[in-house]
């Protein structure tokens, strides 16, 4: 009855093409474009700052203090993918260093989201190896207990299947349902395009006031003035 | 009788000398001139590191999840403001990104403080404006409420009044009072004067405990040592 | 009765070669070499990234909001030593800044781990004074009561006595008792050695299934695949 | 393409006749019997202590400072459900109260377990209607925005689907898929069924060590005794 | 220009009538009526449950760890006040027990309001002194830092001035400045009046979608119902 | 090299009288009585209220999300006994339930006060065990992992020793070390026994300023009253 001990080898990855393409728009525009849902929590933050990547969801589900499922997750990486990985409990250990990044880039993965911790920091940086985290620490885990691969996971307040597209940037991390990764590009892709014009405009100095026809709305939500 | 849905164009602002001659002294000794009070909780982070600023206060206050009035203070924003952002109750969702801070620099706002979250940080880093936050985060807002402008706000622990003078660095936010500007800027002033002083003294090796004066005080209170 | 407002001059340093050796392997690899203990807890974060260090502790218990024995412990520094400051309550004040730091640097302290708040952060990264601490806060301290200098204390979870051999990096801070650094400082040795041809052969497209032999731990364990 | 503003009339609930049943068992007993899953994390408490009780799941999306769905959500009540609100974004506002849970009793729901605010406690503990949330908050909410009822939602970390049974106490919340509750409910049963031998050969002064056979592993695993 | 060391013997208390009344509405109501503002952060607790008081505002501004002002503030006390205590940094020692509540009760004083820590929480309990605070804890405090009594202060994230109307209860604690003392009671008598109406319409199976006439805003906003 | 795996059988246990002694002192006073050190961190909280006790230590070191050796730690209580239990990462994972407390309770045990989670709660306080724990907690945990009982610990930010005297009520939890439990009794006697003097004299309103004698210093120290 349990989800625990399983491993899923085939997974249906979201379209390749739009996975891609979302990388450039970053986690907030992604995320305005499936209707403002599908964000992970903001304490998910970057051990760097600067990356910006996109990429297909392997999951894994963790218990706390014991990392050896991340071995099992690795040969499950295909080209393009990012490891998400959920631990049953709340929990910081240091689950994934240096020599599993070496391993996971090895098998083509892009990054790392964990709703735990990570060490070896700076090698990961040195490497170019990006990963979102709750939080770092030098705390070693055992290799005891069996979680699965590639089940659905609930990773930092959002649910992630196996397959699905993740968007990870300085500002967070968005998760787009495999099936939504089409639209979900192409809708960011048009926010995006009239976004050169607005910003040329608010440059000007004209008002988002009078850009967006703010001030009747207010005016008859009751906004005041007073000199 | 509530303060919502009310903007006040006229603000008297703090002393334009003193307010810029602030930044840099940094908060820490502007803090500390005023008698060691008026700082805002040390969860307010700047968003990048190394920024260091001083400008007068154009306030505005939110409700959760909703940042419609950020657009109605950029048009109250003169050259060498900072706008400082308070919600009615605690939220991190993204209320700011590149496109309100073009608006916001437009208008020469020197950055905004905001107890709530922010996103495109990336960006706001590349463009030159400092934010501090207690979050950052993809989370977007929606226009649909009231709030106000220019009233005082309680941002961050500390009442800010509009045109009081705001000090921020990498250490934390400052507020000073309006008609406390240029008291202060003398205080901080006189303090830091003596500084290169102390820090060459130290720097050769005399202990604080000679410079200030503490042995006698210390073996007073009771202080033993023990070989 | 109490252990308050006593200063011990004379501390057993733990072994200068052991503790100096240590900085290379970083907290992760020491807190594994002894068995996966000794780390303080994640909050405790370096002020800025890449510092890398080891050094022997001189302790210091501290009342909140009040510094005063910050300068009683610079006296007892010796060259090759970090201050471990621990406060009786739980604090984010900012005990410590750019003027204690120089007389810091001037006795030939390495480091500050603080489970409190500091300040002049920017300062500190450009005079290369590496600080750990829970917060980072402009907020003053007193110079009102006694602690006390070289006594045991708790540092963020962790028990410290003087002269015990502390290591610090980008993933945390390590404490190792002073008749262990020795042993410590070898286990650590023995573990780094034989990390390199482990990342060759991962980075090779080796998977940690089949270098650490875990497929069939993991089968007996009852790990099922399914395709 | 988004998942806001759908309300689904027509829901599976997990069998009755299991779902009732697993009150007794507690929300421990249950997650054990699942395999240690499917608990919500340890921030839901109860609002009065001393409620136990379980109920087929009514779902509802809302987003932050907004309860209009709570209003939706009643109409889609049956007796014997439990409702389960989750926020698109960490909020503690109040969204219920004792008007909402009157009319929730009408309806015939049995609880509310809620990852935001509730208010009126003293009210809602008169009336006897238990919730379990993530804080307690006088602060109102608007009725503006649209989320859902019966979606899928994340809940305090743990995947809820409509009709899904849900068991809670003092210990938290533990969510069982509908198609898992009877052999849930079993499971549970069974663990629960030896549990009074277990009790009593305990408290004869048995100890845990000689009935659960632990010496033999504990020495293997290298534990020693020292006299 | 210091605010620290002052005490004001002289303060407006709020309307008695008005402040006294508002009790029996409760923080949320009174919240309601002022348009959904003065509320404390929802961290401030009752230490123990069912208390509900209101009254008038003694302010005290204090240092971490120091509680000398405490009894300063004692002195100001008059039958029918509410002490309100702030700290100028974040801190949980406890600054108040049982000797401190009886010299307050004699005073006439209903409630302390305090953003720190509390102890003998049990006697303070069986004495009937109700406290709403952030934290428990049996650390001591020193007498040795002036602070400030009835000044303005931020208590919680709010503003309070002396003589304020302060309304707590199970539900948080709501903060009435002194001139909208009467016009709020009168607005929260209002909003409790018809409140028996709608609870005897809920109670009976009406919904609140047909109470409020929420079902044509809903289906204009886009509200869908699938089958 | 580590000191995981040991159970030391023979541990010196503080003075019986003194320790029965102190629990009618309780936790603040005690912890005032030794010079204001010894409390753990204020977020240990008891289960349910009104429990106050005093007893000697047996330690246990616990991994994250392993309870095994709890039942290494049962066979070790002595009546009298409080067991300390320290994790060696931060969990908040439910150790501890009614059948390990049916099986403590047999041993003789007066309490448990466990840095982390506990389970069956309405149950333990039906049983009259008490505990101060930082979680409440379902989550089940393993048997997998050896830690040590009854060597030194770190338990909520304090060192414990193994026989140690432990006071725990409702404002928290004191630690007395072994040797000083004799005069830390009497001074914590000699301070309860002026205090119903001082109550007296409080309540008949006499004020803490004239009582203390206070009103001096704080001219001194420069506090003004401003009509």
């Amino acid at each position: 009855m349990t989800t625990l001990g399983v491993v899923h080898r085939n997974i249906t990855r979201a379209d390749r093409g739009a996975t891609d393409q979302m990388a450039r728009y970053g986690s907030a525009t992604v995320h305005e474009a499936m209707g403002r849902v599908g964000l992970m929590k903001p304490y998910m933050r970057p051990i760097y700052p600067g990356a910006q990547v996109s990429g297909t969801a392997v999951t894994v589900l963790l218990h706390p203090g014991d990392n050896w499922m991340m071995h099992v997750a690795a040969e499950q990486i295909q080209p393009g993918d990012i490891v998400v990985a959920a631990v049953t409990a709340e929990c910081t250990d240091g689950y994934f260093g240096d020599l599993l990044a070496t391993s996971f880039m090895a098998r083509g993965a892009r990054a790392l989201v964990i709703d735990a911790g990570v060490r070896d920091v700076k090698t990961l940086q040195e490497m170019g190896f990006p990963v979102w985290s709750r939080a770092i620490s030098s705390k070693g885990t055992i290799k005891a207990t069996l979680g699965s691969v590639n089940i659905p996971v609930v990773c930092a307040g959002v649910l992630v299947n196996p397959g699905d597209a993740i968007v990870a940037d300085d500002d967070g991390v968005t998760v787009v349902p495999a099936d939504w990764a089409r639209k979900t590009a192409d809708a960011a892709a048009a926010r995006e395009a009239n976004e050169g014009e607005k910003r040329a405009k608010l440059a000007s100095g004209v008002l988002g006031l009078d850009m967006y026809n703010m001030r009747e709305p207010l005016a008859k939500a009751g906004l005041k003035y007073i000199d």
